[in-house]
């Protein structure tokens, strides 16, 4: 009786869901601190105290009717929007105003906004392998094509050559993720710019637009002083979305933004279509309390040292055990080869070391697996040892 | 560059933000209260003081990583959902689990949730004019084809003769919205009964599934002690979509709840796929801390006492000036017969006097306007001389 879409994506969902199922199922039998989950990108570093402290303050001093009502733009508070501009504009020199700022529900909402507002049935949305299995999703409910650039398994820095060749009159918009998920890559200054000139010769060449949309909900979890470039700066067609899931560890709360700069080609057709398309799909604005919240917390990071010690722990655990892995410059996930070439197979034999993790086909790059490493510093710890007997199935 | 069909979405939007914008505009030039702003569905009650009292408790008791965190299911968390069941249970005699709950970001997310799940192109959706405009962009998004039935301009109880007759084998589903935006209209016990006799023999006769969607965003708000019936008890295949946005004043929040009942045909299908659509429609999960609030505040309700002194001393003045409307049994609009066939003639009219008002022809009913009277209750009664002198240009 459900649509057809859906009977698809119920069936491919269960099998996510088995995998929670699985998790709780051997919790039980145990313990759940012998179980190693690292199935889900769910930080494990609380809210920095000020989100609290901010939560407290504006029930104290707002009024109830300005804090929880609609917005009078369904794009958000106006002061809200300003202060993320100033707060970008300061960090990155950038020159947004409030106008630039469309607050969203979460990265999620902000990616569905936007497409919603670009694609026409049957535009091509390029991305490049590994990438976060959503896009599909989001790309196809605007009866938009996904184009996937194949992997890079060498540094998972995306394919160029195969880029340039994939763009084609029909190609909207291009999704790049950096720190990346799953990968934890990030995309290197010389990159982008070659990705700019890229596109830049492409929109000459067949006379279109091509929007660049950067999926940005792990900009603050960056190790080693790495600098994620704002893109922005690079690409006149860039549309930036991002999320407070990570950098303020509020996932379950559903805010971020979309910036769509001046520089968009009729930014101001862009982002009033953008407004529209925010209320129309059934988000009417981000939610309102922690529009005013995030404002307050612009200057918050969640903990980054935390996830550091985890990734150099896991990472180097895993090195020393033979698995093949690009060590991650950011976000919370290893990226790793499967031993062997069923990476579904091998997400199975994880399991009955109660490991769970996930295959890389769910990111469009079979032969790896996803271990997202937002978890408790004993869990990383802990797992080592059944890692090694993994490992040792496959000697 | 945007996309055609948002294309006009975006000039048919700039008419209402038009009106926004006019409302500052004369804001400025007379002062804020001499300005008689009826326009939005914006709660002016404040939330009940047990919302901030829980928020400050479950800030205090509960553990950030799962006060902010993603829920396990995407349709929520388990104790909310089990505590809105409960209460659903006890209020109205059914018999929901938590699984029969799926919570939304608002009745809009609840909505679009729903169609996801059951349409396929070229599926039809019935509703009954006047009705909420948005349903029409809900339907597109997912290629369904909205079915007006026309207004019953006598009482605003749906036409029931034209309902059996547009019912096709494509009808997917009929949304109902009781107490109804824009009339106030409440739909009786006996037009329950008879709709649900109509779409059982449709449903025998094609061989099909319809499915009876229940936004009730104004459920709490029903004056003179007028029930409303709660539409899972008549027929099988019936979903209601629920907002905390009204009933809580937490409209900004975006919080709300689907219910599938067990009775709806291939139940446990449905809400699976309800599950799926929240997450890959980019609403992920309903706001977490507020699910955890409403569930805390399953008891209260919003002062009604307002809206209906409201509604009252509005209904009784605008009668007298000789406006005929049919008065309103639950929500907090007015639907007002134009004196003057053209309504945005008319509400431009209005304008003049700074009286802020949306013209039928938005919610399908052309001829007639909408007046919101969720507003001071100072604003209602110096708005009566303006009415007055408006009333006298037509006479």
């Amino acid at each position: 009786m459900i649509s057809k879409k859906m009977e698809g994506m119920v069936a491919n969902s269960s099998a996510i869901r088995a995998m929670f199922e699985e998790g709780t199922r051997l919790a039980k039998i145990y313990g759940a601190e012998n179980v190693y989950d690292f199935s889900l990108g769910n930080p494990n570093v609380p809210a920095p105290k000020a989100v609290k402290e901010a939560i407290i303050e504006l029930l104290e001093k707002e009024d109830s009717l300005v804090l929880h009502g609609y917005t009078n733009s369904n794009a958000g508070y106006e002061d809200v929007r300003q202060a993320v501009a100033d707060s970008l504009n300061e960090r990155f020199g950038t020159k947004f105003a409030a106008k630039n700022i469309t607050m969203t529900v979460g990265a999620a909402g902000g990616l569905n906004v936007i497409l919603k507002t670009l694609l026409n049935p049957g535009d091509e949305v390029i991305t490049f392998a590994p990438y976060f299995g959503e896009y599909r999703s989001y790309t196809n409910h605007f009866d938009g094509v996904l184009v996937a650039i194949s992997p890079n398994t060498v540094d998972f820095q995306p394919k160029l050559d195969e880029f340039e060749e994939k763009i084609t009159p029909k190609t909207k918009a291009v999704i790049v993720n950096t720190p990346n998920n799953p990968t934890g890559v990030v995309y290197s200054e010389e990159t982008i710019k070659k990705m700019a000139a890229i596109m830049e010769a492409k929109q000459k060449e067949f006379g279109t637009e091509i929007y660049l949309i950067s999926d940005e909900p792990y900009r603050e979890l960056a190790y080693d002083g790495v600098e994620v470039p704002y893109l922005t700066k690079y690409y006149a067609n860039t549309i930036v979305g991002y999320s407070y899931s990570k950098s303020l560890s509020l996932p379950g709360e559903r805010i971020g933004y979309l910036v769509i700069p001046d520089e968009v080609t009729e930014s101001e057709k862009v982002i009033a279509a953008a407004n529209v398309a925010n209320r129309i799909l059934g988000f009417v604005n981000a939610p309102t309390l922690q529009q005013k919240v995030v404002a307050k917390c612009l200057n918050e990071k969640t903990d980054i040292s935390y996830y550091d010690r985890n990734r150099e722990t896991l990472y180097n655990g895993l090195k020393e055990m033979g698995f093949e892995c690009v060590k991650p410059q950011g976000a919370f996930y290893l990226f790793v080869k499967s031993p062997i070439e069923d990476d579904k197979a091998f997400c199975n034999e994880a399991k009955k070391y109660n490991i769970l993790i996930v295959p890389g086909s769910s990111f469009g790059c079979p032969g790896y697996v996803r271990i997202a490493y937002c978890v408790a510093y004993e869990t990383i710890v802990n797992s080592l040892p059944k890692f090694k007997e993994l490992a040792a199935v496959y000697k």
